[in-house]
């Protein structure tokens, strides 16, 4: 029998007004507090519930009410270049600093025809897919990506010396829309191992091993073990492909930076310590390599290709990366977003808290 | 039982020669020819054996000598900017206009921070990690990607829309020691299928469909259907990440160079057809964003973490992306290369087809 969840719808706007009103009355500026509500925002518009309002409690709110998050953190350039940029967050909100990094590596991607960026000593900045999106309105392909905490084990290993390290890239085609690939390098993301065994479910092959490094189906054994790279265990299905992006992740994001990464970037309640995650941005200037217009128009063409191929067995049809994503923004956008029981409870004591209202329902 | 395989053993620089002499006997120029030689000839000496010398003669050889393939194609700039470059192959080999582009992006990003290049109207170049680890020399990341042409069928699809579309990253660590991802997007390359036929053996799951689209373990059935996607069938197990990086490939390759792409690149009798293929190649200084000492430090000791990590069950140890082609190339370079029965025959047959002398074994 499937859970019924009774959700409680909002407008966009709302919330958003409401995730602006909590930032600034923690301490965050104006400004800062309402790029990262729209990011925030953003997340849940898009469906994926588990990187937007759900977070804005413990992730934000209360990291910066104890003194976790430095809500007035100036970001600092260390080093810059024609087509590149290395930034210290300085332990700020992730979202700000990260906003404004990929609106510099455009502008730089413009006069330079490509630019990257990383950003170090940076907290939790939301879904990847953000900010590479950001790049495409200026008719360019833009790639975000962020290391994390070690959830996931190396291919043939038992330790958690890997994050969820999603990749995005966005690359724009006619009309508005696109193709926005935003994945973690993980098979799922641990929240899914959470989900089973409160539903008393199996896990799939591919997503977790036990303690000892065996591959398991068992929620609670796969939660004491540790996630499997995309492509799941050994290497008979391409483990090692998944864990080498996600290692290839931590090196862009981490290393390059100059910030932590591998088994420094340790845990504490399910959370990473301040001041330890690291970015990566580029975008690549398409007129650079031929006419926008066209190159739009052949995205387009590739897309309705595949959707438009035959559907095989187990689906209705093919989608392609970003589209889900793209049909629940018209929906949401229209009808509004209904929250979970939990996250709308979280976002109350959120404004008891700060003796701020709370969002108003539809 | 194990089938045992007579292997004759060549040291590398006898077989590159040959490689040299074969294509020059064929048409190509001996600054071409040594290009190639040095891409394929890698291909053998890193262990995969299927992309170097088995494809000499069906792939190259053979397809110079029918006037499938250019071999005195001059390759011409499109477009350039201080950070890209667009260049038409104008149907020639794959080996040498990836080389050359891939030295001018490295040329680009030194005075650049970061470059980006697309080659189209291309043929086979081989094994994508060559051109990436190009720039692991000049302190550099290297980035390399080719199209292919259509074997994988997307997530809930069963036509067969998208190649094997490899992305490959190479990165400079301590002491000559890499990280270098060299994968395809699909769970496997099909000679895996072949293989499995061979020997009467069941694929694993994730690695085919039937022409229906329903997962299958009957090689037959699968050669009959569609490679899946890295992540394997549906998207329970993350298919739809593997199918969005494939995708990804195909559109920076094709779409970006404005070659071919998605259903347009045909095979005919198991090959693409000529001048089809396109390749994107990209390079970013290390030393734009820190001492790149410091950085190759940072990598050894993360490559360090990952290989000294606790063993889980079914590995007796962790390795890092390209750490066991390294261990074959020390090997190979220093005990010769054991070529298979099937591909020393091939290597007769082009002797005997170009009047020239066939390589002596150790």
């Amino acid at each position: 029998m499937a859970v019924q969840i009774e959700r409680t719808r909002f407008f966009a706007p709302e919330l958003r007004g409401f995730i602006v009103r909590a930032l600034v009355a923690s301490g965050v500026s104006p400004e800062d507090a309402a790029l990262a509500g729209d990011v925030l925002v953003a997340s849940d518009i898009r469906g994926i519930e588990s990187h937007g309002l759900a977070r804005l409690e413990l992730f934000y709110v209360d990291r910066i009410l104890d003194g976790t998050i430095d809500p007035r953190a100036v970001a600092v350039t260390l080093r810059e270049g024609p087509g590149l940029l290395s930034v210290d967050a300085k332990n700020g909100m992730g979202h700000p600093v990260s906003v404004r990094t990929m609106r510099r590596v455009i502008e730089k991607a413009r006069s330079n025809g490509s630019a990257a960026a990383t950003v170090t000593h940076s907290n939790h900045f939301g879904i990847a897919g953000y900010y590479a999106m950001l790049a495409l309105e200026h008719d360019m392909i833009g790639i975000a990506s962020t290391n994390s905490g070690g959830l996931a084990a190396p291919t043939f290993g038992k330790s958690m010396l890997l994050g969820t390290n999603p990749l995005a890239y966005a690359i724009p085609a006619e009309d508005g829309d696109s193709f926005v690939l935003d994945m973690a390098t993980t098979t799922v993301a641990y929240g899914k191992l959470e989900i089973a065994k409160r539903l008393g479910k199996p896990l799939k092959p591919g997503w977790a091993i036990d303690a000892d490094g065996n591959q398991t189906l068992d929620p609670a054994a796969g939660m004491r073990g540790a996630l499997l790279p995309l492509g799941g265990f050994g290497t008979e299905s391409g483990g090692h492909k998944g864990y080498g992006l996600g290692l290839l992740v931590d090196i862009l994001c981490g290393v390059l930076g100059g910030g932590a990464f591998g088994p420094d970037l340790t845990r504490h309640g399910g959370l990473l310590d301040p001041s330890i995650t690291s970015h990566f941005f580029a975008a690549i200037r398409i007129d650079a390599f031929r006419d926008p217009a066209e190159f739009r128009r052949d995205v387009s063409r590739l897309l309705a290709q595949m959707r438009g191929s035959a559907a095989g067995a187990g689906g209705e049809r093919v989608y392609t990366a970003g589209e889900p994503e793209a049909i629940r923004t018209a929906e949401h956008l229209l009808d509004g977003i209904g929250l979970d029981p939990v996250v709308v409870a979280s976002l109350q004591r959120v404004a008891e808290k700060l003796g701020i209202d709370p969002p108003q329902p539809v």
